[in-house]
């Protein structure tokens, strides 16, 4: 029932439009989300979806050209004239058309917004594109709708008729006094319920959840989510309503942010993917592998300083390996938790120390097992008993500095203001494996020389 | 405007409680949303956090029991008899009473039951305790509001009022016929304009997006996300509507996914957060440790082969940490390109081959770059020059070899419909860190042996 894209569908796409059949191109097209189409035109070449956004009649394509990827999208404007692009965003919501209109040069903007024939939709795009894009302001439509609280339900109705014309989805009415100060909501359910007399006053919620246009578009997610909002109001630094956000646009920011901290913590520095290009993809992967390199380097200094313990025992080598997985990981594990505790604004209220103390706790387990393994290991297979030592107790030590470092460093980051994602992934395991060579040759110097 | 939990707050309640001050309590909570109790109660001691429950006025403490956490609540659970549990269940959607009933032992669930007041609820639980969680069917609620297709406006608004009174929220209105067979939906909008008159079959809209009562959740969620739908009907195999899923219940799930990736990638086999005791962070955390313990060792066995070599010329050894660091670092970043993709079904449609010569490429120039730098940082500090290809050439060969292990092994797990997930994170650092140390020692046997 929902459409799947295939290959043989996009053959079949690519056939159409080669022989420039436009029956049958309606056949495969009939019936598609404006999603769906969006997705097909980025799968296909850019001359492809050139032709085939032609195609489209004006209400699907002013749609589509909403979903596209923001690239691809680029490239498809440089293709149309101001009138066309004008005539496309007079049909879509003003969040969307101030999405649109952003990325375009300057000099465009103001012709397309000299072409648009709905006056209104144009004043609205020219106060939204004041806004930061990060910001509840960026983020916010203009279309809303509101009724005064000194209203009966019969004149709101009449009002609301008018104003729900310019809306494509209603989830709540917002509730205002004579000057725009939010004042409450009114939930489309009462509706169904009331007479024609009863006065607004009488009905409305009071003290709504909301947000100025300058609350971080997070934070818009953080209480969207967390308050299970479906539509968040939005005044300026007076009360007066201003806008209004919908969940729709915030599902993708919650989304985008618990993958921004994966992509960190795979060290991958800007969002990409597998569809990207090669250039894209190795910019996107060079910086941290640079870091790596770096570390390696620094590695090869530590164990260089240690090189005639090395030379008595080269045995010694054979575990370098194992040290600086095991503080990689743990560290990339305790910093994890960490890291998306501060993301979720879930982390306990525990002070920094009663943290550190729970992690020493964690890792003193994990090391113990580990390294009683690791002795066992290395004893049965016929090591003197003073490596087996040698290599358990390092291992300990280092399971303890990682775990600990690991928990530290995330929480510095974030009181410093700096994204705590950073210190997963590439840095910790860098220095966790470098500190853990250090320790692993210092306790074998200390044991052996 | 938003409360902020501090720990000043949790002070006060904690003395208002060992005081047994009630009007301190009332004070202290007065006006805060069921979220926020629900997330203070989190932070007390079990005791005080029942203490502070009994004192919650009905409907309050019914919202504060669907928002706590798991553990949490059933641990409370424990504390309420089955008619205190039945009395809050009757305030409560049939989905989230479903999910708070769901995890009592069978004979209590049945207690429960028998005390619901309301029968309705009570049949509508017990049919939704049927579906797997993870399913449509145990996401969705019985409660939504469905018109005929053959009633007239007048009658359908006054069938819906009566609906409408079950319904916490309402914002789409079904449209079935006399089967209750799913037609389409008809907006809330419409009901601003309508005329009395006016025929349901002359204003709803056809072919809803809907899902059927065995849709796995993940799936629930892309569909939901991708078409920015806020409810979403479910159908069971005869088309017959059933129930309504709503997004906030999906944004959850959306998250988890994409955390849940993260979690993976960090080598953590659990959903764990910071307020866990260390028994289950432990329990969390050994099992990949265990897996880099192996992968230590199995290293140890690969460098221990080329002992000869190294007793030789230990200076190899320096270079162990970097060549294990880099094919850790790019069989990361390989491999979270691809799980990414395939968790957001966002993967590009080229074949596999396609897909690995992009990374070769990709892989090509980060390689080019890196090995020309250690090459030259090496040749510069005074290594001979053999030693300086030795490790370039390595190096460059790790970089391949990791980035198409890290875009393979993910594609291979998804067709084996094993989680892809599983190959981030300490899996592939593991395999690559292994592997690394055999191409490196067999290129420096090979260059000076």
């Amino acid at each position: 029932m929902q459409f799947e894209l295939t290959k043989q569908f996009i053959e079949d796409l690519n056939l159409a439009v080669a022989e420039k059949n436009a029956d049958k191109l309606d056949e495969l097209l009939e019936g598609l989300h404006p999603v769906d189409i969006a997705e097909i035109l980025d799968e296909v070449d850019l001359q492809v979806a050139q032709f085939i956004y032609r195609h489209l009649d004006e209400e699907t394509a002013s749609a589509v050209l909403v979903e596209l990827e923001e690239d691809i999208r680029e490239r498809f404007l440089a293709s149309l004239s101001a009138k066309e692009i004008a005539t496309q965003l007079d049909n879509v919501d003003s969040d969307d058309a101030t999405d649109i209109i952003q990325d375009l040069p300057d000099y465009r903007k103001q012709r397309v917004l000299s072409e648009l024939e709905d006056a209104e939709q144009a004043e609205d795009i020219v106060k939204l594109l004041r806004y930061d894009e990060d910001t509840a302001g960026g983020l916010m439509a203009k279309e809303y709708i509101a009724t005064n609280v000194n209203w009966t339900m019969s004149k709101s109705l009449r009002e609301l008729r008018k104003q729900a014309k310019e809306t494509s989805h209603v989830y709540t009415i917002y509730v205002v006094d004579d000057e725009r100060y939010l004042l409450g909501t009114l939930s489309l359910k009462s509706f169904l319920y009331a007479d024609t007399d009863t006065k607004i006053k009488d009905l409305y919620r009071k003290d709504p959840i909301s947000v100025t246009t300058d609350t971080p578009a997070d934070e818009v997610a953080q209480l969207m989510e967390k308050y299970d909002l479906v539509a968040l109001p939005v005044i300026d630094k007076e009360n007066h309503l201003v806008g209004r956000i919908t969940i729709d646009d915030v599902v993708d920011i919650i989304k985008e942010e618990a993958e921004k901290d994966f992509q960190m913590a795979s060290g991958i520095s800007e969002r990409v993917d597998d569809k990207d290009s090669v250039w894209v993809l190795t910019r996107a992967r060079l910086p941290w592998l640079l870091v790596g390199l770096l570390g390696g380097i620094l590695g090869s200094l530590v164990i260089g300083s240690f090189d005639e313990q090395l030379e008595v025992l080269p045995v010694l080598a054979f575990f370098i390996p194992l040290i600086g997985a095991m503080g990689g990981n743990v560290g990339v594990q305790s910093s994890a938790i960490i890291v998306q505790g501060l993301a979720n604004n879930s982390l306990s209220l525990d002070s920094t120390a009663k943290k550190v103390l729970k992690e020493l706790g964690v890792a003193a387990v994990n090391g113990v097992i580990l390294a009683f393994l690791i002795f066992t290991y290395t004893y049965i297979t016929g090591s003197p008993i003073k490596l087996s030592l040698t290599i358990s107790i390092a291992l300990f030590s280092v399971i303890i500095f990682a775990g600990v470092f690991g928990t530290i460093v995330p929480l510095i980051l974030h009181k410093q203001n700096i994204d705590p994602a950073l210190a997963t992934g590439p840095f910790i395991t860098t220095m966790n494996d470098i500190i853990g060579q250090l320790i692993y040759f210092s306790i074998a110097w200390w044991f052996f020389f």
